[in-house]
């Protein structure tokens, strides 16, 4: 028997989805319940431990589709060319290229005591394996990636898939020749990212960011603007300027200069070198920036010594420069203290005034709401709280340097020829639980139909075989765009026909058949996805194309509020397939 | 502009497989490297550390399809929920059922000292996250799997993919609520382990197995026949039995009783209360089969006392059993051996004569070709070396009593009703590798459709817009269920079409379609997959065709022998799509 065919006659049978909830859960818990916690009563996820999840069935589509997306997009954009690197990396690696002390690796030894870390990232492994690829220019410019699990031992899991310690992630790395051909390379991935975002209707705002950790010069974080995040980005509202940065990277001056009054904080740090004492002064009531305290220096900072007190910095500095003639003190005054504000006394007793130095007019805090953007100098920042679901890094020789992966160029030498390196992230489970958080209102989940778990579901109260249900169902899934997208079968067979709507529109499935006896032969259609209006359309697609094919598909249209659902369209059940495609082209 | 259209703009522009083998290998490297270096040299597999590998884009196409055709039966066939459960496990689950003292697990404590592995199988995990979904007879039966990466830390990694210590499995399992539901589900699930090896075309061989560490009275072993496998399996060429088992699993009798004159061999055992010791003798010249011994004994053996010594069993029995008055003594007897064998002599010097057992005519040791079966008494054992690539067990109870899942029946009542469980593995990296070593031959690597990275090459000495070979690789993208499968862009600008072939060939793609000058407007293509031919069909099915459609495709073949193809057809270009669905029907 036709595979098809044993399926449809099972429709009825019984209920398959073990791993989805029994009941619909009630609206108290919709409305009031995390999003991570709703997630898990709704059968995506289940956590097991602190940070670690299960993926179920509704997940894994939902994933899946995701995964999809971000892999026609990296192939046809960008030749991508796919792989999937080991979980386990070696100590020797990752200590060359300086990262093995990182305390949040999973660190585990085998039976031979060999020492391996779970992947973080894959940076070290991705260059040692190119660079067996990579030997001419002939073989550049090149883009590998993959999509799977990394691993991250979080001191504080928190917010379910949003920090966890086992996530799925697409990394991408690129290997150019010069930079040119590697800022060309970061700009297509770049572009390739826009267009992923795009496709999933959700409004992400691009970010000037620090690369941190990763390193390299040049990095853009793709968040999405959210109340409840974690992360601050400040845009510019001048027209010409707009400039967005993550509140790590954004420089800012006040409104009027040296306006500040009040206590004035110092941080003490050391030159790269320690013979010279760095004292930062900024507005107590400020936070410093690390970043632009080292853009200040020029980057002539020791950011090893970042998180030590001013007295052990102190103490570090006096003991290795007993002989003060040879050491320096320089003061990094921020933009907003003034001459007349209240210094904290200075703690050196011998030093040389000659070797005094100071550097005025810098912003050396954290960007605020309001202040005066520093790339335009017109414009004002305007704070958002959001998420970050994605990461590029224009990374140069970072990896490649240690690694030693040099190319042959066209004069047959080989000699400092650097490959230029890339790398590009998107935080696959991170982007699925953003947009739940995002879109979730008080009666469930509402997903984008691009990665809904399913796009449509029927329900009925009778789903027997031959019934009306079982014609419409059949009908769908001859139509090959929407054939594996029907959720039809996933309610348990006892469940009420009322019951099956509230769980599909609290899953967030877009749109919900219902077949029901009285209206048949017309079937009932719910919206729950939300139409995406463009420009020069102020107003949902399908109500372009209403009025011309009312007639034909004998198609009613009420819209409402505060349902979970916000129109019910009726139509009849031969043009089903025609209306599901107008309704679901801009959600 | 569409991603199509630039991608076949972009087709000549330059060689997109950085880590594709930049020309092809010599005919003596494809003659005499292991199958694992052949896999790595053409660019599938790229080996890190002992038993650790990256996957590289041709191994990914690979294992991509035989994902697919898994998932694809498991959902139709067996309403198959996809899961991915956490790689990471806690102790204490694998404490609950006796499972973390195995010395090949990888484990590792996370920073705040909680103590994990890395999954080997998922059992526990998975009984323990479905006892909160199953809790009623009506949520069975139910079958839930994943596909995903395993790690097992194998002392002796070897055979690159066939024995790794990271690897990509199918695991389901299933629930039911009774034995003979629990027996329905296995023989599905197995049913569709069938149809899974029948769409790649390739002779495996079910084999009734031992159950081993995993546990369960049932279980069925899936092989492929080959040479240099590590596994034996023993076939009955009885018409009416046919029976299958591995050799720690196959019962088998001598053709003639008791003809051993040699020297017998004997292992002590005790029995489960220690009070009884057991003496197997068995010939010197054979193995003493332990799952067959424990059988004669009816289940009553200490198995953890296996592996060590007579003297050590002795002397435990003699310590537990101080007095001799209530202990026994049984000998079990090989039927192999005669009454006027070589026997050792019996080490203990008191005991009571009459507690002194004996058991006869039971079958000892490991299997051997020739010998009578066991199970019809009557047909000749055959026995062939194999690699084993999957795997069925049914489990009972074995981790639903330690794990507590227990369902509430008809009557309201959960008492002793605990789930019955059936676990199921497919070695996906295992089948791969071990496909790849029975096809090969000295030309390299010979795929089966179904898994092949992709199924068509296009080869030629112009690839530039508007050549030739540009109409060949348009045309065939705009065929739906071709357009993903060939592999035309993967060769370097700068190879030669004799090279693009060889690599073709060598790679294993079935069909390589050849754009060349002289035979334009007809192109030539060289067939290197196997025909499968079937019952009451000798001959490859193009055979059948080839008469009529001759003339209308302008069509000429030819066959041959010890080149790496062993067909050449020449056809109109506009009839090569008609071709290959001909020629790739049967491969």
């Amino acid at each position: 028997m036709p595979a098809l065919i044993r399926t449809a006659q099972q429709l009825c049978r019984r209920g398959i989805a073990t791993l989805g909830p029994k009941a619909p859960l009630g609206k108290q818990v919709l409305k009031e319940e995390t999003t991570p916690a709703l997630l898990e009563q709704l059968g995506f996820f289940h956590k097991t431990q602190s940070g670690l999840f299960h993926m179920l069935p509704l997940g894994m589509r939902t994933i899946g589709k995701l995964e999809g997306i971000i892999h026609a997009q990296l192939q046809a954009n960008n030749d991508g060319e796919l792989v999937a690197l080991s979980s386990l990396s070696t100590r020797a690696l990752w200590e060359a290229t300086g990262r093995w002390a990182n305390t949040e690796l999973f660190k585990l030894k085998d039976s031979r005591k060999n020492e391996f870390c779970l992947v973080a990232t894959c940076e070290e492994d991705i260059t040692a394996l190119l660079a067996q690829s990579i030997t001419s220019y002939k073989d550049m410019p090149a883009l590998v990636y993959q999509i799977g699990r990394k691993y991250r031992d979080e001191l504080r899991p928190r917010s379910g898939l949003l920090r966890a310690r086992e996530f799925v992630m697409m990394d991408a790395y690129s290997f150019a020749q010069d930079d040119a051909a590697a800022a060309k390379m970061f700009q297509d991935v770049n572009d390739t990212f826009a267009e992923v975002f795009h496709e999933l209707k959700v409004p992400v705002v691009r970010a000037w960011a620090d690369s941190g950790d990763i390193g390299g010069d040049q990095s853009i974080e793709y968040h999405l603007p959210l109340a409840t995040g974690e992360s601050t980005i400040l845009t510019c509202d001048h027209g010409s300027c707009g400039h967005v940065a993550t509140n790590e990277k954004a420089v800012s001056f006040p409104r009027q200069e040296a306006q500040a009054q009040g206590d004035v904080a110092v941080k003490y740090a050391l030159s790269e070198d320690h013979a010279t004492l760095v004292c930062f002064y900024y507005p107590d009531s400020r936070q410093l920036n690390w970043n632009l305290a080292k853009s200040a220096m020029e980057g002539d900072l020791d950011s090893a010594l970042r998180e030590r007190t001013n007295e052990q910095v102190l103490a570090q500095f006096q003991q290795e420069n007993e002989d003060m003639m040879f050491s320096k003190i320089i003061r990094v005054m921020d933009c907003r203290i003034h001459s007349r504000s209240n210094f904290p006394d200075f703690p050196l007793r011998s030093y040389l005034k000659n070797n005094f130095g100071q550097i005025d007019g810098v912003s050396l805090v954290t960007a605020e709401d309001g202040e005066v953007c520093g790339v335009c100098n017109e414009g004002t920042l305007h704070a958002a709280k959001s998420i970050e679901v994605a990461h590029t890094f224009n990374l140069d020789t970072k990896y490649t340097k240690p690694l030693d992966v040099r190319y042959t160029d066209k004069n047959n030498s080989s000699v400092d020829n650097y490959v230029k390196m890339g790398c590009y992230g998107i935080g696959v489970t991170r982007v699925i639980a953003s947009v739940a958080e995002l879109l979730r209102d008080q009666h469930g989940l509402r997903w984008p139909a691009a990665i809904a778990p399913y796009r449509i579901a029927v329900v009925s109260n009778n789903r027997g075989e031959n019934s009306n249900f079982d014609t419409v169902v059949k009908q769908l899934k001859t139509i090959p765009h929407l054939s594996t997208d029907i959720m039809s079968r996933q309610f348990p067979p006892s469940m009420s026909m009322g019951a099956q709507i509230s769980l599909s529109h609290a899953s967030g499935i877009p749109v919900t058949v219902i077949v029901g006896s009285r209206s048949w032969p017309r079937v009932e259609v719910e919206v729950r996805g939300r139409h995406w209006t463009h420009e020069g359309q102020p107003e949902p697609r399908w109500k372009q194309q209403y009025a011309s094919l009312r007639e034909k598909y004998n198609w009613d249209a009420t819209t409402s509020k505060d349902a979970p659902f916000h129109e019910k369209h009726t139509v009849a059940h031969e043009h089903l397939p025609e209306l599901l495609d107008i309704l679901l082209a801009d959600m």
